[in-house]
């Protein structure tokens, strides 16, 4: 089945311990578009500019990804640059410039309005309640935030909260929303602003899903899991790595008939899967070069690493 | 099977958001003796003062632990006092007195002599040594050591590595070791110093196995395996949880009759547990009132909680 995506689509300039790449495809929708390319069909619906050209967007239609929801406006795509230099897992912000995306007001195509699932990633949360209200007719509703909305947009983010079947985050930002420093206690103090489910995601140590007591996926009740994360030696640029989670986690779900607990237990191996492949090269290489059956095979992986 | 465990039994003073507690009883050693007992014979070696009483003894003899081996002198006996009211994960230490520790020399009783297995917790490593040279005829060396011995008395830790087919340390002292901030490549660089295998604690995020190439237990090739850690909603005192998890973890392998790669990964899930079981109330309050039943439980619950 099909996934809308809604989020940025970017250039990103990167300087890790690893190398420096200039103005890199990047952005929320990319990363996790491809990464749900693997496993279903995905749609996006995000803005660029005129430095967007058709080598770009062949990287995701290359994959299978529909981009006719890719607005293509006059100036320039958002820039983004970050250092790693200082520590791999927090960049630090250099440069961000919104350009085209300041402005963005999301239009989804006529064609993409039967999409089952919809993946609101890390943009304003006004656009994400819109964007949710366009679409009343799909199945699930998952979504991801960062710090800045957690912070200065709160009352808007809370509005999204109660849309969501499942908010995908990272700790810092599960502890930020909650207030609270003990995992288990943030997870809950999340669950309690709204969403059916939350997956936090905690970079080398892999993640968590926990549950609201509303009735969720096929009503067979759903108990708190702990996915690996596939060891790695190298961290090339951990740009993306959580949008590529969320891609394989969501595409997985969206290509199941039925979202029982074990499905949703394999969609977070699946997360992780493609979380540590990004890693592995700067911006969306890695996940250009990667196949099903490589994806398939880090599964195992995990599974052998994991279970008794 | 017999443990022969050398270490500090000492007087803790803690402070948490809990609460505070003046000079309950703790110590490397005591801790990985309750938590092993729930498995094995175990035998200590350490040293304790006048201050030390019966009704301390009595806290180990009730568990079946042989403490002829604890020595009583004059004095008083080791005391730390630290708090975590700053940061849960890492204490702030307020007093070390070492009292009658700091001229320990640990005597192995002829009635140790037979223990088949020996765990050398966190003393200096020249005494490590010492007391690995007098049981020539274990069948296997387990060893943790801290931060201090890392960087103040290398040369002298490096000896020990050679001896140990265990090494369980946390992931900063892993760091250390290697001088590898990666978990990956920090644990490839301490097998590089001689232990045959590797298991690093994460806290709240369980732990890692590592294996170098040196045969190990029965020959059976030993993979990476990662273990979760209980979800724990409140941590009331995070004192020797990482001496709980060796102990519960050498236990198992102690009550088993081969040491088989399951073997291995079933005893990190029993470290687990009793890491879990050890941080929720003070000192060892949890672990005097836990059963094996209960243990089972926990075992059971982080199977749930972990496999697809």
């Amino acid at each position: 089945m099909s996934i809308l995506v809604v989020g940025s689509v970017a250039f990103d300039t990167l300087e890790t311990p690893s190398g420096r790449r200039e103005r890199v495809l990047g952005g929320a929708a990319t990363h996790f578009a491809l990464a749900a390319s693997f496993f279903t069909k995905v749609r996006v619906v995000g803005v660029v500019g005129e430095d967007f050209l058709p080598e770009h967007e062949a990287v995701l239609t290359s994959r299978g990804v529909d981009t006719t929801g890719l607005e293509h406006v006059p100036g320039r795509s958002f820039h983004w640059s970050g250092s790693y230099m200082r520590d791999l897992g927090a960049a630090d912000t250099l440069v961000t410039d919104l350009n085209v995306f300041a402005d963005f007001a999301p239009k989804i195509p006529t064609s993409y309005l039967d999409s089952e699932y919809l993946f609101l990633a890390n943009i304003d949360p006004v656009l994400q309640t819109r964007v949710r209200a366009q679409m009343p007719g799909v199945r699930m509703v998952a979504g991801d935030t960062m710090n800045y909305w957690i912070s200065a947009h709160r009352e808007n983010l809370l509005k999204v909260m109660r849309e969501l079947d499942v908010l995908v985050i990272n700790d810092n930002e599960a502890r930020m929303l909650s207030g609270e420093s003990n995992n288990v206690r943030a997870a809950k103090g999340v669950l309690e602003l709204g969403p059916k489910s939350l997956v936090v995601k905690y970079a080398e140590h892999g993640s968590a899903s926990f549950f609201s007591q509303r009735s969720f996926g096929d009503g067979e009740p759903h108990k708190p899991f702990r996915a690996p994360a596939t060891p790695t030696e190298e961290v090339v640029d951990p740009t993306g790595a959580g949008d590529s989670f969320a891609g394989g986690f969501y595409g997985y779900i969206a290509s199941q008939e039925r979202l029982t607990p074990e499905v949703f237990r394999r969609a977070m191996f699946y997360g992780c899967v493609l979380g540590s492949l990004s890693v592995e090269d700067f911006g969306t290489e890695r996940l250009q070069r990667t196949t099903r059956e490589e994806i398939d095979r880090r599964f195992e992986d995990l599974r052998e690493i994991s279970h008794l």
